[in-house]
């Protein structure tokens, strides 16, 4: 007999696909009869319009949703369409409400109709979010069966069915349509998407590996293109991860940017290294365009933890001032890059070589600085960072699993481990040894003023964001290329580069672990699985520098014919 | 035999009395013999030039400064005179470096010399810091005897005598002129200033009073025009408590707004309530110049925790615009101010009150808007707040003591009954619940825009900043009233209003207390011991608005003819 956890899983598993329209419902055909379900593939069940729509970048979107030539139902319907598809090929959603989001996109043509205007920047345009955010009328699981049927676990109240996160306000007040929310890990801190509901998010691109995490579910989706923008959180990786293993763009926001305001999380109240919210998207001016929503409904005035700091178009034009555009003749200045290959713990991986070449190459050729980043140790920033996660000693994290009695997935097994809960004067110690850490890392780019000869600091860090191009499952074993960026609160824009390729990413003989950890990783690499898998770069800046990073981002994405 | 503890603080004392040329030693007269030793009392030991310079003001100062009118060698001299005047009236220094300052002084007037303009904004400025901040070749004890001759308690080193604190090196950077360092209660967690090293800091105006907490020698010294402007910090009113004391404006910045990097603190890393670091001076003009000119060597390059926020005009305009000047008929639109005269917990005393009232008949006067500000129940904000001020135990500051085996000051004897760290968890649910609190008080705060008729929810909070002008020693029984500000991270100005008058200010016999409490704070008012103490108010503004903040207060301030 079937346990009751599973039961429960089930049943709402099954209710994901139900929620699907019969006339939506495809085979999927298993993973290694079908390795790549993007493009082509996925075309077939979709109408040309279908493709045209859902191939189109959330700022284009919005060019047709917002004057009138596209109606927010035709595109809501469209991207529904595809999400489905992409559901069924890679079980990247959580909550299915295409209805509700049908009836937003109507109401939504019935005001440009009577009015003549949108409703607000984001008009018919249609965004997923993950499965921490709450929306009226929807569940919120977070991948945990114990938070079925509940509001985060505790008993439902009245106001639990209409409670919505500020952010969801926010998007629904600048004209989007909310439709679905996507997979995540259970506990969320995985960086591949798997729990005891939906089973294991595949990456489209290449389902022998990992959508990434713990946004997976909106990777594998916009991925799929089965939404053009969405959001996710990260704390350590978990919107650039994603973004990055399904070729999209995402940005990692400093803390304070962006309203987490009423969303479900986990070790809510962990205050060190704080988990943010951002987009991910197949372009950075859709990225640009939803933040730039946001900021506009000042959300620093709804949630404590907003910074009041409204767009600044001077950092970008900080940017677009020194570069002109691509191929201009009109370029007055140079940037500065530091290229970051290794971090001396885990070595990156061929591909992940090849797309720092790629990058570093390109922009040599028109013109710019490219330094080598030498920065204060690394290991002494994840460790520190890493105790955050431990201070509870997995007392949130057990305490929901111990709901249901589900197990955890191998992924997150770390957590039965944990037991010791840190002291009052561990954590003050461990801020202390964070804040002296980012000192030291700030005043080793304030002294790249010397080698830059633009008479600035470096501008950005090329650098990978994982050590391989996707993880493949039960593989992800190193988080310092992305976790670090959360330790000391930097900008983060995650930019595809290319995709693999088994001919040309050869895996190194040569090559010389540096020690068991790394030789894991290297051992993982194989062309053959990894063929076609996207690979991605981050640029990384400064603290609150998203304007700037947007405007890097988007140039060196153009500069590399992304 | 004295023990060991007291014979180095007595060595230290005496070493601060020493360094206080032959020529300017006066004898200070019993403090009941002479209560109030401010104007009259200071000036037979002055010149009428250094009467002169002594009490103008900061932003006056450097006009004079700034454009060689006055030599800094000048101002400096007068205003170490006076210090040395005022520590030995009230106790109110730990460090006296005046022969370093009349060294930086001279450079300064050379610099002139030579290229005709200032080194920087605050060009001979002196200015004067709490002795939690670090200057080469001083030493920083914070009222520990356990800190003489370390660094921090733990042994110096090479590099010890030549650290500064990161906004040290900006004020110089900036042309100011450092010259003391000033009383703190040891563990900073009092509203009065007493250490085993200096003893017990007065209130100058009325000898009977303390001069405030725990920047306590700040407000003395500059309550005696010791010194025009100075840094103090607030975790809990600190900056703003000493202000109110002695007469002076004074402000709470929120967290990350000005550089904390670098300086010593009590219980370091606790991190759910910051202590944030801010001027106290005479003049609001005066805040703002230092501010300003802070802002200007963009901290946020050198201190993690400070955000990228530069001076931002338009906030202040946001004011200038509502109110034109005083009297103007040039005022176009109003203010609209909440008034929250009693938090329910602790009613304040007579002359407190009338203060409260003084202030809201002007701006009726003038007519602004004044409403009755409702709030949440503060209780709740209160006690959720000061449990991060027990995080550890007790564990760092029971340490300190232990170095030197000196005893507490009965004022913060409270930590000997601390012994249970709180826990990760623990620490994580009252960070929750921190950010719940934020977040009902930012809606309630929102929702007055119903009420104030401009179009805007209320402008800033007319609130008392203590339930008394001053305390009396060990009498200061409630902190509620600044405190809240803490928890929320708001910004507050603290503004002089009036003095207690003995004959107006009496007891109010028919008052009925609400519990035991108030029953302390009601019966510690005493119309003969506070007569002439001077009473302030605070005006409150939302989070990071400390410009918008020091122009409310200075039309308030210009208003009551302050």
């Amino acid at each position: 007999m079937p346990k009751e956890w599973e039961t429960l899983a089930k049943k709402k598993r099954e209710a994901i696909l139900e929620a699907i329209p019969q006339e939506w419902r495809i085979n999927n055909p298993p993973n290694d009869q079908q390795l790549d379900v993007t493009g082509a593939y996925i075309h077939q069940y979709l109408t040309p319009r279908e493709v045209e729509i859902t191939e189109t970048t959330a700022d284009d979107i919005v060019k047709q949703t917002t004057t009138g030539r596209w109606s927010a139902e035709e595109v809501t319907r469209a991207f529904c369409h595809r999400a489905a598809l992409a559901h069924q090929l890679t079980n990247c959603l959580h909550e299915i409400f295409f209805s509700a989001a049908l009836t937003t996109a109507k109401s939504l043509d019935a005001h440009y109709a009577q009015h003549n205007k949108p409703l607000g920047p984001l008009h018919g345009l249609p965004i997923s979010l993950k499965d921490q955010f709450h929306v009226r009328d929807v569940e919120t699981t977070m991948g945990y069966v114990g938070w079925i049927g509940t509001f985060e676990g505790r008993e439902r109240t009245a106001k639990s069915p209409i409670f919505e996160s500020e952010m969801v306000r926010e998007l629904r007040d600048a004209g989007a349509v909310l439709f679905c929310k996507t997979a995540v890990p259970h506990t969320l801190m995985s960086g591949e998407t798997v729990n005891n509901i939906i089973g294991y998010t595949w990456n489209p691109r290449n389902r022998n590996l990992s959508a990434g995490g713990s946004s997976g579910g909106e990777g594998a989706l916009i991925g799929l293109r089965g939404s053009p923008v969405g959001f996710g959180t990260d704390i350590g990786g978990s919107i650039r991860i994603p973004a990055g293993f399904n070729g999209l763009y995402g940005i990692r926001p400093s803390g304070g940017r962006l309203p987490y305001e009423g969303m479900a999380n986990s070790m809510d109240g962990q205050n060190s290294v704080l988990s943010v919210v951002g987009p991910l998207g197949t372009s950075v001016a859709g990225l640009r365009l939803v933040i730039k929503a946001l900021l506009e409904r000042r959300p620093w005035l709804y949630d404590p933890l907003v910074l009041e700091l409204p767009w600044r178009d001077e950092l970008e034009r900080e940017v677009s001032e020194v570069t002109g555009k691509v191929g201009d003749a009109g370029m007055v200045g140079k940037l500065c890059f530091g290229v970051f290959e290794s971090d001396g713990i885990v070595g990156p991986t061929p591909p992940v070589r090849r797309a720092v070449k790629i990058v570093v190459e390109k922009l040599k050729e028109l013109g710019h600085v490219v330094v080598e980043w030498k920065p204060p140790p690394h290991k002494a920033i994840l460790s520190e960072g890493m105790k955050s996660w431990w201070y509870d000693g997995g007392h949130d994290v057990k305490s929901v699993f111990a709901l249901s009695g589900e197990p955890m997935a191998p992924q997150v097994a770390f957590y039965q481990d944990l037991e010791k809960e840190f002291s009052g004067s561990e954590i003050a110690a461990t801020n202390v040894r964070l804040r002296q850490l980012k000192k030291e890392y700030m005043d080793y780019w304030n002294s790249t003023e010397t080698v830059t000869g633009t008479g600035r600091p470096v501008d950005a860090i090329i650098t990978p964001l994982a050590p391989f191009p996707a993880a493949r499952p039960e593989m992800y074993s190193y988080y310092g290329y992305s976790t670090w960026v959360n330790v000391l609160d930097y900008t983060s824009v995650v930019v595809p580069v290319t995709n693999v390729d088994k001919e040309v990413d050869l895996v190194d003989k040569d090559y010389v672990p540096i020690d068991e950890g790394d030789k894991k990783v290297y051992d993982s690499y194989d062309p053959e699985i990894y063929d076609g898998a996207h690979v991605s770069l981050q640029l990384v800046g400064r603290r609150l520098q998203e304007e700037k990073m947007l405007a890097i981002a988007e140039y060196v994405g153009k500069a590399i014919g992304k």
